[in-house]
């Protein structure tokens, strides 16, 4: 059983060309030396690499955990392979410039690319996704000096990086931080490399904490700088960012040969994500790892904000592709599995026993679990790389339509970041379901991919926090502007699927919802007082979920009934995309009533609840 | 982090006492010797092993999975020894007869005892429940020197017991087994034990199927008769039900020292349920095992599923007091850990970051998660423990209420069987959500129970035939009689609960979804043909189940209530239970109406679905 990428790399070329038309960004400056081929290429390239190199090491890499003895923390040779092909290959480099070797890619086709690597292994795939978000963010916030010596040989692949934001007692709320950074000696501001401190404290679930791949280790630590008092400033405002190097380095960049502070404290032996070695640091127990702040004290939180939203797009597109992997892998079992006969025509419910049994594809609840896993999958991968179109659009797009894409993506990534963690693990239950017992056994992948997707939900803002953000900040914001404009275009949509029969049932039915969702914004907020319109946040992005899922899938099989009108695409893909639009709208949309009935009541259940009744 | 079993308990004192009055079984002939001293102490003696034998090795049963040698399975020391306190606690003989040993208890306090046992590890409970489901069987359809050679050892606790119905190419579709038993010679009719075969072929997820624990393991087969052209009969009326011993037995039941012909092929490695061993068994190596038909030829089946019924309910407590464990267990976490702090009022959102943060259960979404795991489990608590009540009836009640309890039984099954399997998963999936990080590593208890339980959607027919038996066959059977009674009881609850003025929202809820259900049904079967009217059975489960709950929460809430003004129950005790009534009534039952939608419009998107669309 293995994925069948071929589908994955029409799915992405009908998104890429068809749908976002990615064509058009050539026309800028920045992208003007790409065009269909050289896309095609890194495409090409990826799609071989994670078949190649990922894929098959997926489950060891699950099985063979991280192992620390004591001095050292051991992966799997399989991994430290996978991750230097990944780096040969140049694509930690896929968004840099040209002039310092990298190839000026479009984000959509950096992430459609990367999409391959998180459907073969996603554990694996991790510390190259790890490594470049680290690295962009230095490029964006860090002195010339640190992007030289820190950012440059993590794309170059000789260095990896992470990030280290939580700690023990401190994981959604980041204003609790307690990691202390304080002035290295009189002369602490003047060292090439940034303002240097001694970071004391402790960081958890911090991915890609210690291994031995790579020369070094780049951690972007979180941490506070105390009052002349000692105190450490209250809230979020007070955290600021630091550079802190495994091994230390010369103001050249040059390993010094010296060990930083920064001690492995432990492994988090997980339930999926195995391939990802994830640790407890210690920063201190020698007097103070060094450390090198980033651009301006009491701003690390918004500095590692830029890097966060397109990170909640990747994890977004990270639980898709797990939903296509489980999808394809439970298709293929589906069309090779025969049990059961059809049921006969009349009242009965009976079957011919004397019967050949069919493929079990044939069955209409085979079916069901098969286009709601595409409708899940399919759908969250158009929402992930939507959302990456509108990150190309507010970086290189001109005036208004960049600004439009900023305020569209503010509303969106919380969407982009929960909706394919909660459904796409949903997928892979169903993919489990498919192949029943043997869907249950590790004889088989899909019930890693749900092990594995069960992450999402939690890492990179929870839930919970993404329910808080939509509601509390997202569709209030710039008094509702963003919301608006999403609505608009969401509206522009149905009037165009109105206009091909087939869709005109759809469009009705999100139509409808588009109303209700509106409606029900207006309600959660009409006492004016954030606790009682956030009291049912979880639903109400649930509900805002499913809408812009609609409205994806809507817009996805209009552009599909358009492709094949105008002969690009054949009838079978076409009604595949029609299929699952279908299912999504008629089956699924109408949950969104139900979902916004306490928003609308502005139920106070969870604000009243006696103690005792929890 | 351990299971509060007083929870548990005084949750299961106040079903069966308060909910379902069992104190008036004792009024019946059967149970005359029982009372409330004695149901207690049977709980007591089970909350008790529960917490010291079973659930302290929960985890170790899990990373010790059983392990094959080539020569013997092993399973580790606590299993077993966990599985011999049970044997002595006399549990395997509850609802025996006394005159052979057993309790007499009815079949409503054996379930409730067990509950404990599963919420404190399923796979280690698993050998117990398999074994008196065996034994059972043998009891309703065994000859006398059946019974008293294969059941009776396995109440004794020395024999242990298995049912063997899958094999490799047939799991929901038994009408395609391939075992065959053949006539053991001339004399083979004349055999003390019963009609006397020789048994070939091969038996998949088999649990306990192997290991050394008892002296002696008992399996029960199905398998068909070839006709005299050597052809297997087609269908499942080719059935019979063959007693096959691992170690051969004389006629009087001792040991012979013989090994029979059934072999262990492999052990399948799970994704959970880790501590049940499950074997792929091939039967007749070396040239047929020796079987022993049960009662007569064709009618395996039957009597497969006179125990299957029970299987199911069963299956539904299970999946219940996983979730249940998981609710405790989470639920001490959110009492425990301090983070966040409440949002201020205004329009900001904002917080007081100079404020101490706050336990997490005070948090809005922490709360919903609580209370839905709560409403999830306790009410699939409440479903399983209704249903036994009924078999209860059923087998001891007078004339029309035996009847009808048998008629409620036949629609209640397929939902006391699937709603707790898929909602508590669900539940489960809360729990890791509520400790976050810490819920998806293997330090804490919750991610196993998520695993463990993903199982039971599968195990003893999955949900998709689960679905057919419901619409296809329960609530068409006997021209919509059981259907309809189902929906007067419901009915009654309404117009009972519609009587306390707190009730009375819920109440009209319910009374308003009823009438969506009742016309779904009619509309589901108004062509008259099964394909048509089976096509989306899965979301009619799925509502109806919603529908069943909705019913066990209003009265549940009801009895509360009640038991409240009469001074039986605190008042924390009983807003716990309307708060998750309300939860449920007014936030999940309103999805029923989504659910629905393409049963009511007949929709054929399955039937008609092109190949290349799936």
């Amino acid at each position: 059983m293995a994925i069948d990428y071929a589908v994955i790399r029409y799915t992405l070329d009908f998104y890429l060309n068809d749908w976002l038309e990615i064509g058009r960004l050539c026309e800028r400056p920045r992208f003007a030396d790409h065009g269909p081929e050289t896309f095609a290429g890194v495409l090409d390239l990826c799609e071989r690499l994670a078949a190649e190199r990922f894929e098959p090491f997926n489950r060891l890499a699950d099985t063979e955990e991280p192992h620390f003895d004591g001095a050292h923390v051991s992966l799997p040779a399989a991994t430290e392979q996978a991750c230097r092909a990944y780096a040969e290959s140049g694509m930690l480099a896929a968004a840099q410039d040209a002039d310092i070797g990298g190839m000026q890619l479009p984000c959509t086709v950096e992430m459609a690319a990367n999409s391959f690597f998180s459907a073969a292994s996603i554990g694996i795939r991790a510390y190259s996704m790890l490594t470049v978000a680290n690295a962009n963010l230095l490029m964006a916030h860090g002195s010339e000096q640190q992007r030289r010596v820190f950012a440059h040989p993590q794309f170059e692949g000789r260095w990896y990086g992470t990030m280290n934001l939580s700690e023990p007692q401190a994981g959604s709320s980041l204003s609790d931080i307690a990691t202390r950074a304080e002035p290295d000696g009189a002369g602490y501001e003047s060292d090439p490399l940034g303002p240097r401190y001694r970071i004391n404290g402790r960081k958890m679930w911090i991915s890609g904490g210690e291994h031995a791949m790579g020369e070094n280790i780049v951690h972007l630590v979180l941490a506070k700088i105390p009052d002349a008092e000692g105190r450490l400033p209250a809230g979020t405002k007070g955290i600021s960012l630091f550079i802190v190097p495994k091994f230390k380095v010369d103001a050249a960049g040059r390993l010094t040969g010296e060990r930083n502070d920064v001690a492995l404290a432990g492994l988090n032996h997980k339930l999926g994500y195995r391939g990802t070695v994830n640790t407890l640091l210690n920063y201190g127990e020698g007097g103070g790892a060094v450390g090198y702040r980033i651009g301006d004290a009491g701003l690390g939180l918004t500095y590692m904000f830029h890097m966060m939203n397109e990170a909640r797009i990747q994890v977004g597109l990270g639980a898709a592709m797990l939903g296509m992997a489980g999808y394809l892998e439970s298709r293929e079992y589906a069309f090779q599995r025969s049990q059961g006969r059809p049921i006969q025509p009349g009242r009965s419910a009976a079957k011919n026993p004397t019967q050949q049994p069919v493929l079990i594809e044939q069955h209409p609840d085979v079916r069901r679990m098969l286009v709601a896993q595409r409708a899940y999958s399919e759908g969250a991968m158009a929402l992930c790389l939507l959302c990456s179109r509108l990150v190309d659009e507010e970086r290189t797009g001109m005036g208004d339509a960049a600004l439009e894409a900023k305020a569209l993506l503010e509303v969106l990534t919380p969407i982009a970041k929960s909706w394919p963690s909660e459904w796409c693990v949903e997928a892979n239950s169903l993919a489990i379901q498919v192949l029943g017992g043997y869907g249950y056994t590790r004889d088989f992948p899909v019930e890693q991919h749900w092990r594995d997707n069960r992450l999402n939900m939690i890492h990179e803002g929870t839930h919970g926090i993404q329910a808080m953000d939509l509601l509390g900040r997202k569709v209030v914001m710039d008094n509702g502007g963003p919301f608006r404009l999403l609505l608009q275009r969401m509206r522009g949509s149905v009037a165009a699927a109105s206009e091909l029969a087939r869709m005109q049932p759809l469009a009705d039915e999100l139509g409808r919802v588009l109303l209700r969702l509106e409606h029900a914004t207006a309600r959660a907020w009409a006492s004016g007082s954030a606790p009682e319109a956030l009291a049912n946040a979880t639903a109400y992005l649930r509900a805002f979920g499913h809408v812009v899922m609609g409205w994806i899938w809507l817009d996805v099989a209009r552009a599909a009934v358009q492709a094949e009108s105008s002969g690009r695409r054949s009838s079978g893909f076409v009604e595949g995309k029609v299929a699952a639009a279908r299912y999504f709208v008629l089956h699924e949309l109408p949950l969104v009533e139900a979902w916004l009935r306490p928003v609308e009541q502005c139920d106070r259940l969870w604000l009243d609840l006696p103690v005792e009744a929890v």
